[in-house]
Parts: C-alpha cells; sequence; structure tokens
C-alpha cells in the first residue's frame, strides 16, 4: 500500500492537534514535513510525528519548503484565518490537494482566485468544515432527504462559543482572533452553521445564496468589562477598545425562498450552541433544547413542549444518519464529537479513489464569503449585499451529493 | 364607590374573551355600552354581560353609539387590526380613555397622528400588552434592574404560534388574519416581544430604537401546503396563494447600541414559544430551554449545559418580580397564564389614580411602527428604514420608569 504524503502547515493547537487527533493514528498516510512560522511549533510537532510513524518528518518554518518536498500529496492548512486562502493556493498552483481548516474570507476578490485556480489545476480541494459531519446535522439532513421535515422554509445557526479567554489571551497565545477582534467587524466564523444548512438547502446545486445583511451590537462591550474584570490594572489590553460586535445576525437569502440567519456570539457568557434550527412544512428540528417537532406527532399547545426536550434521542433508530450509524458501530473517534474524525476521513476517501470532494471549492467560497460580505453590510449600516454567483451558473444544473464515506 | 363606566368595541374572541376573562369580575368596573360589527356578536356580549352586573349595557354594531354614551369613561378597542387606531383615536377625541388591544400599524402616517391626539387631548391610552406581565419576561426585568445579567448588548423574541387553523379558518371565523396573510408581508405582530424587551432596554427613556430590516422566506409555503392537504378539494382556498412570509425575521438597531431581533412565525408546525433570549455581559435569560445562565455560576463547557435546563424555576425566590411575587400570594387569576388578569389592573388602576400608563402612546406608537417599517424593509430587500422618533427629542431625558400594580 501506497501511504498519503501530507504535510502539515499551521500547528497552532488546531493544527497540532487535528495531526494528533485524527490524522496521526491513519495507516494510510504519512507525514512528511511539517511547517510553523515559530519555530518552537514546528519542533513540537516534530516530536509529535515521531510518535505515530517511524519515518521522520522534516520541520521548518517556511511553509514553502513543505510545498517543495519531494512527492507530497496534500497539505492540512491550519494557519491563521488571513493566510488560509493564500498557502491553499501555492499549494494548488503546484498540484498539491489541500485540506482547508475552516474561516471566513477577507475579501471577494480572493475567492474568485481560489475557484479559478482549483479549475485551471484541478487539485482537489476540500473545506474541513467538521460540523458538516455532525451527528444532529447529519440526522436533520437524512430526515429532510426523506421528507420527514417537509419543505425547508428557514434555517438558523450560529457559532455561540464564548472565546473571551482564547481571545485576550492571544498575546501570550500566539493566536489570530485577538487581531482580529480588536481591528474588524463582521461575521467572522460562518461556516460551522451555514456549513451543514447549506449542504440541506442544496446550496450551489440547485439553488444559490442571494444576499447577506448583518446587524451588530455595540463592539467592544462584552470584552472591553472582560478585560477590566479579568486582568491586572496594567494588562496590556485594559482601556483597549475591539472593533467586533459580541453579536452579530446575519440574514441570508436564497435562490429558492429559503430564509437562513446566522449568529456569531463569542464575547458574552453563554454555554456552547451551534444553536441549529430546521424548519420545514410538516416539522422543525431544534438544538437549543434537543428537540423534533412533527406535525402529525406534537401538540403544538402553549405549555406542553417541554416535554419534549431532549426527544432527539427518540428518533435516533429510525433517523440516525447512515454515516454516524456506521460509525457507532465501528466506535466514534476523537475530536469535538468525533466530527472531526469523519471529515478527515472523507477527505482521504475522496483523494485516494479521486472522487469529488465532499466540500468543494464552490461551497469552500461561498461560505466563507459570509465574513467579507457580512463586514460589508455591517459597514453600510445592514444594507443587503450580494453574494457571487462562484459557480458561474453551474449551480443551476449541478446535483445535490450528500455526504458518503 | 364610582365605578369606572366601560364601553367593549370589537367583541371576536378576544374581546370577548378579554371581558369574561378579566373585565367583567371587576368590583370598580361597569360596563355601559358594547359594539361589534356584527349584531350577533354585539347580543353575545350583551348577555354576557348580564350575568356579571345587575346593570344591562347597551349593545349595538356602531361603535361611535358606544363612544357617545353619557358618561362613558374609557373603552377597550379590540377590534380588526386595521381599525385599532382609527377608533382609538375618535375616542381619545372625546375623552375616552383607551385600552388598546395589541397588533401592528399599517403606516407611520397614523401613528404620528395617535400620538398628537394623544399629546392634544391629554386623554390616557394604553397598549394592552400583556406579554410586558409575563411572569419570566418580569422576572429578567428584574434581574436586569438589579444588574445580574449586567449591561444589556442583545435580546430576541417573537410570536412563534402556529395559526394554520386560525388564518385559513377566518372566512368562516371572520377573522381578519386571513385577509392580511392573503395581501400583506410583514411582521404583523410585534409587540409581544419587542414589548418586554423595549421595557428591558429603556426604549423611549434614555435609549430608542433606530433603525429596522426585515426579510422573509418565500411567501405562502406553509399555508399553501396546509390548505392542499387539510382542506377538501372545493374549499374556497385551494389554490390561493399568501403574500406573508412563513418566517419574518426583523432586526432592530438601539440609539445606546443594543441589537434586537424579532421573530414572527405562525404558519409552520412548531411548539408555542416567545422566544424571549436576554444576553448581557454577566449572563443570559434564554426562554427556549427555560434556562438562566450566570458568569460566576455556571460552565460554558460543550456538553453539561442541558443540565441546566429548566433551572430558571431554581431562581424564582431571588429573583421574582415583586408584581407576580404578589400576584402569587393573592392567587393568579385567567388569561394567558395570568398576564391578561395583570396589564388590565394596570390599566385601571392608572386610569383611577390618574397615574401614567404604564405603556403609553409613545412606547404603542413606537412599537407598533415595527410592522409597517418591516413592511417597508421586505418590500425593499431587507433595506434599513428608519425608525421615526414619536417623541420629537423627549426619549433623551425621560427616565425609566418599571411596572408598578
Amino acid at each position: 500500500m501506497t501511504k498519503i504524503k501530507m504535510g502539515l502547515i499551521g500547528l497552532g493547537g488546531r493544527g497540532l492537534g487535528l495531526y494528533e487527533m485524527v490524522i496521526g493514528s491513519r495507516d494510510n498516510v504519512e507525514i512528511v514535513a511539517v511547517a510553523d512560522r515559530y519555530q518552537d511549533r514546528a519542533d513540537a510537532a516534530v516530536q509529535s510525528v515521531a510518535k505515530f510513524q517511524d519515518a521522520p518528518a522534516m520541520g521548518t518554518t517556511d511553509h514553502r519548503e513543505v510545498l517543495n518536498f519531494p512527492g507530497i500529496d496534500c497539505v492540512l492548512v491550519a494557519t491563521d484565518w488571513n493566510t488560509h486562502l493564500s498557502v491553499s493556493m501555492e499549494a494548488l498552483e503546484k498540484g498539491i490537494a489541500v485540506a482547508c481548516e475552516v474561516g471566513g474570507a477577507y475579501s471577494i476578490n480572493e475567492l474568485w482566485d481560489l475557484v479559478k485556480v482549483h479549475e485551471r489545476t484541478k487539485t482537489p480541494f476540500m473545506l474541513m468544515e467538521n460540523c458538516c459531519y455532525g451527528r444532529d446535522e447529519l440526522m436533520a439532513l437524512n430526515m429532510i432527504r426523506q421528507g420527514v421535515l417537509g419543505k425547508v422554509v428557514y434555517a438558523s445557526g450560529g457559532y455561540l462559543h464564548d472565546l473571551r479567554d482564547e481571545i485576550t489571551l492571544g498575546k501570550e497565545n500566539r493566536h489570530y482572533r485577538l487581531e482580529n477582534y480588536r481591528r474588524r467587524n463582521a461575521e467572522n466564523y460562518p461556516t460551522h452553521e451555514l456549513g451543514p444548512i447549506a449542504k440541506i438547502a442544496n446550496i450551489n446545486r440547485g439553488n444559490r445564496l442571494l444576499t447577506v445583511s448583518s446587524f451588530g451590537s455595540k463592539p467592544g462591550v462584552g470584552l472591553e468589562e472582560y478585560v477590566r474584570n479579568t486582568y491586572d490594572a496594567d494588562h496590556a489590553l485594559q482601556g483597549e477598545s475591539f472593533a467586533q460586535s459580541d453579536i452579530v445576525v446575519t440574514n441570508i437569502t436564497c435562490a429558492d425562498g429559503t430564509l437562513i440567519t446566522l449568529k456569531l456570539d463569542t464575547t458574552l457568557p453563554r454555554y456552547y450552541s451551534r444553536g441549529f434550527t430546521i424548519q420545514g412544512t410538516k416539522g422543525m428540528f431544534n438544538e437549543d433544547n434537543h428537540s423534533i417537532f412533527l406535525d402529525d406527532e406534537h401538540a403544538a399547545d402553549h405549555f406542553t413542549w417541554r416535554k419534549q426536550w431532549g426527544n432527539i434521542d427518540d428518533y435516533r433508530e429510525k433517523y440516525e444518519h447512515p454515516i454516524w450509524k456506521q460509525y457507532l458501530e465501528e466506535g466514534v473517534r476523537a475530536g469535538h464529537g468525533g466530527m472531526d474524525w469523519l471529515v478527515f476521513s472523507a477527505f482521504f476517501e475522496a483523494l485516494e479513489k479521486g472522487k469529488d470532494m465532499p466540500v468543494d471549492v464552490y461551497d469552500a467560497a461561498t461560505w466563507m464569503s459570509i465574513t467579507a460580505l457580512s463586514e460589508e453590510s455591517l459597514a453600510l449600516g445592514g444594507h443587503p449585499v450580494a453574494v457571487p454567483d462562484f459557480t458561474n451558473g453551474l449551480w443551476i444544473n449541478r446535483q445535490p451529493a450528500d455526504f458518503v464515506i
């Protein structure tokens, strides 16, 4: 068996974590080279690789050395947000397949460039949106495909994750979020719930996103209070202001009339959730109390609905997605409740068998565009802005393609 | 004791229901006249009144006869949406105090007219927004006032109520919603959650609403499928199209930077909720799983938060609003979980004692304006539109005034 020769570029917490959780233990993958702009991170990754495989990996602070490594097949790009696309494009130009960690785009232009590089080189590219492989998200997709929820009319979700410590420790941790939150206001992390929703709504496959409008709460309120209350009076961030709204709500309209609402909620106290909600003409799937509501089975009266909290589990046997059925039989692996394992399995499978990537360059460009477009809309007071058709019309005839492993 | 002489105008399900649930049994109120455009409803109300009081009430199909009834002090206006304001203004002109059922405005101009009539006549006017007196809504207000949730950054809520049967039976039931849903697309019922949120955010009292943007799902999808599946093939609504979106999401910005999201969700299968959520710098109050999350008390990790479902009840003793503390001691009365009783108690109390109405004409104009503004924004593809300052600048120095009974 010939192993896939892989490079790792960007070895912060996420990059190294992905390697250790869901890449290192695979028999069919060999890490040949790793890069991080910080020498200590590159060194740590080289040492980590040595625990998983016999052959040593080259370590470097220059990602170009990874891309020039002889015989390399693919790279994981898990750098900071603002180099995801430039590094990915360098790899594609060299015929190296790319597994790109999620994030948002800084301009629409760089997304067009990505699409064009891929179309010209035909090199495989996948956006590693793990939430597409979430158990609930896939179960909802399965129910939609079976018609159980009827025609999809509305979907919402978001990245609802208290990151105040991670952001404000950005200097110490060399984390890119800090400077993004200081200088930008945007839906900066749209793909976690837009990804699964876009798959359900057949975006770029018979449907497409049309417009984006974003609204934000007063910038910096949560972070600035957090800094005041958490750190010493002489901490570098004391008195610092942040450009990012604690809450950004983004409304996205679709060609088929589906309405999508995304919420970014990362700098106020809260529990983690992706707020995943799908409403169709026959029922509703609702993460925030983990319930399914079906027209023929449930009563809509004012007070009994709390009895349905948590009832998603009652429907597992009936509607579990085949991917998760198989996964549960084989044993769920590490990484965000198992999603990380699945999304990498899908990438390696498509790469080995020459199949289409399940989250392709059109998906990536469309989903990542929300960040740049939301930034524009926020700056314009919520004015709707148009989503480019990155498929140049191909979406009209592209067929829905569901996930398989 | 001199009784308050009251008239009832509009005697559909809601008008008559309010009388029988929360007005008829009061010792200090006497119904002198009732009106409905339909004779049978006026007759039924006259008979109902006879069960509660010795003195008979006059019944008529002409509401002007009620307004001309000698010595009348006040009227309840519970007509169809599009006559709420015109009937109210007729009453105010005659010095008759108005308890006006909720609804949305059809134009900004009629709201200016309402404000001006009130300012000129000084006749008391109250919008009977019962949800301002909801137990959870008042508890959240109390927590905000005590600083428990920190500075309010974001609030959301809506009217999430499956009304497919009520709407499609509109002809049989002579209900105004049917024609509204056939012809209009708007956030047609904004006040149920905007009211309590506006009180929390001190709207018109140091803060004000600035802009409104609304987005809708494809109009009519839920209702049209419901008609096909529910009624005979020769039903009058078969093949009829509806202009109203199943889901309307409305984003409202405030002068102080608070962001508000409203959702109208009335023609798809779902459980009833008002989706009431408040997020501040120290915590979150969340109706949809009935939970409170406080920065110092709860862990935000990914999987334990479900343990907090329903924990609002654990905080009752500590944070129950004084209105509800007293109400629970005295015994909760009928009407939407007790709210209807409280909102009418507040109206009669203010009327008898000459106090300011707790939901005044500026609140009414501001909250009801969302319907007309959302209609405008929807027609413009979500373009933000400005909310008029119905106080003409008085909001800057008006002091927050909390509810009391």
